[in-house]
């Protein structure tokens, strides 16, 4: 066996073996196959797919290749929900401790922004003093004690789809569903999660182009890890504009609280995220075998957000991961944006488009995340709506505000954001956030 | 421009212009793109193909990474041949003095055996001293006192392409036609020929796959190469069975040295290679308007061949690169190989398959190509043939006798040469070398 037939069998559409798959992957890993072969083969790949063999022996070889969470003491039920990113997309916020309410545990491995999408990490990281960086015992201590723990992947779990994952950023070979299907898998296999409620984004922001594309990954990610065992419920959501109202780090951290901290108001514009939210948590409720329906399960979640339950859930978790609660609990003390603007209504109408992907990309070149591995984020760069799809705008009025840390990253956001944004003379049918439950 | 959204471009089938393919290619080997993102471009490439604009801005990109070489001072026509590599194919000993009898400049730059391929460099330097690696100053000197040279690519000329070669060798990226016809074209521009005749093999010992795309690629080469302004002629020329009775490097210039002297008798069964080699030179006779057609050509280079002048000419180009004449003279001086083995017949009728590249990869295994880059070649190891196809055999009958340093080389050779035999009852209609010709 070596690699220059494994690639060219997988070219010429071949279908790989077990075998042959542990082998490139356990050798690329040790470092005796070069990232040039291996940036091949996922070319390869891209062009011919993954057949449902192919995609589990990914999965197993993935896992393989590092250490994996055991939670088999914990005898509570372990459901998770992965998302497959959006924008202004901060449901695991809410959901985690959400969820934990419930003696369910909830072990949150999340990952950074990529591309115009926002990341879980980098917003808990928007909390002072947060750390997401703990240790597998760490983090099943915090598991045992609040049923929650949201952290990163650790270099020692599935360290091959790390290394995989850097190599397709900048090879051009992310958009596949076999290896997107085995990348999440795998980590939330090896992370130790029994159920998992997969959160597939739909319309532009999201990262794969098309509904099809969008629903073909989702029944891949169910079929996945069914065959390994986990129970699982797939989501297909709407993603054609942000989420929320907010779209930045400590910002979205801003607008969880609202909607958890029961003195505070929630503001009309965050009732989409709200649905959504209380939707995939009613989905891992259903999961976890503590109610019988989604609507039960909803209205379950409803319950322990309202009576504040889940507010002191986020206020212990975010006390055991070290973050500064005193800032959660008055966020109006966080240091403020130097500089803002305003995006105005250039003619009277109703919000036609609010193109999430534009609004993605705008918030990366204000600092909301990072274009380069190395960059910096500026956590309280934010853009904030004042209108959603369907509402009505006069000449004038403010679509949303921005604020950054230089008048210049501000205006060229504006600019960018022009492009994004459409008036139309008639009011637009909205569209439901949730598309389709695959289950 | 960046690396990534050029091979995403590529990947969904954009066309790359100029500029794009110059940023690559001289950013590649300036070590500014790394070969995982090169590999990544390539696969895509193999995918997609290169349109002919795009073929083009990669023959200048690769001619521009490096030197080429002036012969605009030697007032002759200069003239080369390129084979796409086969089994037993030793034509360019004899064409290339033969040729450089009629006052026509061969600068012919060779490869090395390459898969399956036997190197016409591999094969000269089994004559004890000859140096293929002469700088341009003496490849130019040799043309100007006796009209060749043979030498192998030095490293100023297109290093893009001997990057690219090395990287494509072992990602699985060499069949395709784009590609293949960049790296031929590019170095027979650099090297300096005014006309080139293309030797595509078509037949199971040839580098592409079907006749069709055989005969895109000879399209190719000659559009391309006419692009920049060469005259160019391309046969297509059977290889699905080894040419002439020999394969292996010292035994094929043996081969070539019983038809260029005529002291010696020619085997009946190097008839085919006769009349490949005597087409090829009537073709390249015709690009230097020497006669008037084919048949005028092929009439010419076999009085050249027959009256000596070939072999004399032959003698001083070994000669004056440091080669060993008196082996030339005396081959039979040349040391034995140690072991031999007989493939004999195992019924009675007549030859109806001598499998080219069963044949190409036996003779690998027996050493006289690499395996790997490193490996040592076997100068005097040898297949040679006492049968062609349509020839009448009984059992007993030694269809070929294979020469190896060690009696387990030669019985495992044997063994691989056994899969690609086949005897049938009634005499198979025998095919003519020469299958089209494109001009």
């Amino acid at each position: 066996m070596n690699a220059v037939e494994l690639i060219k069998k997988k070219r010429n559409g071949g279908s790989l073996t077990e075998e042959e798959i542990f082998y490139f992957i356990s050798h690329y890993v040790k470092g005796k196959i070069p990232d040039y072969q291996k940036s091949a083969l996922l070319m390869a790949i891209y062009f011919r797919g993954l057949d449902d063999s192919e995609t589990l022996s990914f999965v197993k070889a993935i896992i393989d290749s590092g250490k994996t969470v055991d939670l088999s003491h914990i005898k509570k039920p372990k459901i998770d929900k992965h998302s497959t990113g959006g924008v202004g997309d901060k449901t695991s916020i809410i959901l985690a401790p959400l969820v934990a309410c419930f003696d369910v545990v909830v072990p949150m491995m999340s990952g950074r922004g990529l591309g115009h999408t926002g990341g879980t990490l980098d917003k808990l990281e928007s909390i002072p003093g947060f750390n997401v960086r703990l240790t597998i015992r760490e983090f099943i201590r915090n598991l045992e004690i609040l049923n929650v723990s949201m952290i990163g992947q650790t270099d020692d779990l599935t360290p091959a789809d790390r290394m995989m994952y850097a190599l397709r950023d900048v090879t051009a070979t992310v958009e596949n569903v076999g290896l997107i299907t085995a990348s999440i898998t795998s980590k939330k296999i090896a992370e130790g999660s029994e159920g998992i409620v997969y959160d597939v984004k739909v319309g532009s922001g999201s990262t794969l182009p098309t509904y099809e594309k969008s629903k073909e990954l989702a029944e891949q990610l169910l079929k996945t890890s069914r065959d390994f065992g986990q129970n699982a419920i797939a989501v297909l959501t709407d993603m054609s504009s942000p989420l929320g109202y907010s779209i930045g780090n400590w910002t979205e951290i801003v607008e969880c609280i609202e909607i958890m901290n029961t003195e505070l108001t929630i503001s009309p514009l965050s009732s989409d995220l709200l649905e959504v939210t209380l939707f995939l948590a009613g989905a891992m409720l259903k999961l976890a075998g503590k109610c019988n329906s989604f609507d039960e399960g909803v209205k379950l979640a409803g319950e322990k957000l309202s009576d504040g339950s889940c507010f002191r859930k986020f206020l212990a978790l975010v006390e055991m991961q070290g973050g500064d609660t005193s800032l959660i609990l008055s966020p109006e003390k966080y240091p403020p944006a130097k500089y803002n603007g305003f995006m105005i209504a250039e003619e009277n109408g109703y919000i036609e488009k609010l193109d999430a992907l534009t609004f993605g990309l705008a918030a990366v070149n204000l600092g909301c995340g990072r274009s380069s591995v190395d960059e910096k984020i500026d956590y309280t760069a934010s853009i904030l709506l004042e209108k959603k799809i369907g509402d009505k705008v006069s000449e004038g009025d403010t679509i949303c505000r921005i604020f950054g840390e230089t008048q210049e990253k501000v205006e060229s956001t504006n600019r960018i954001l022009h492009s994004g944004i459409t008036i139309s003379n008639s009011k637009p049918k909205t569209l439901n956030r949730i598309i389709e439950i695959i289950d």
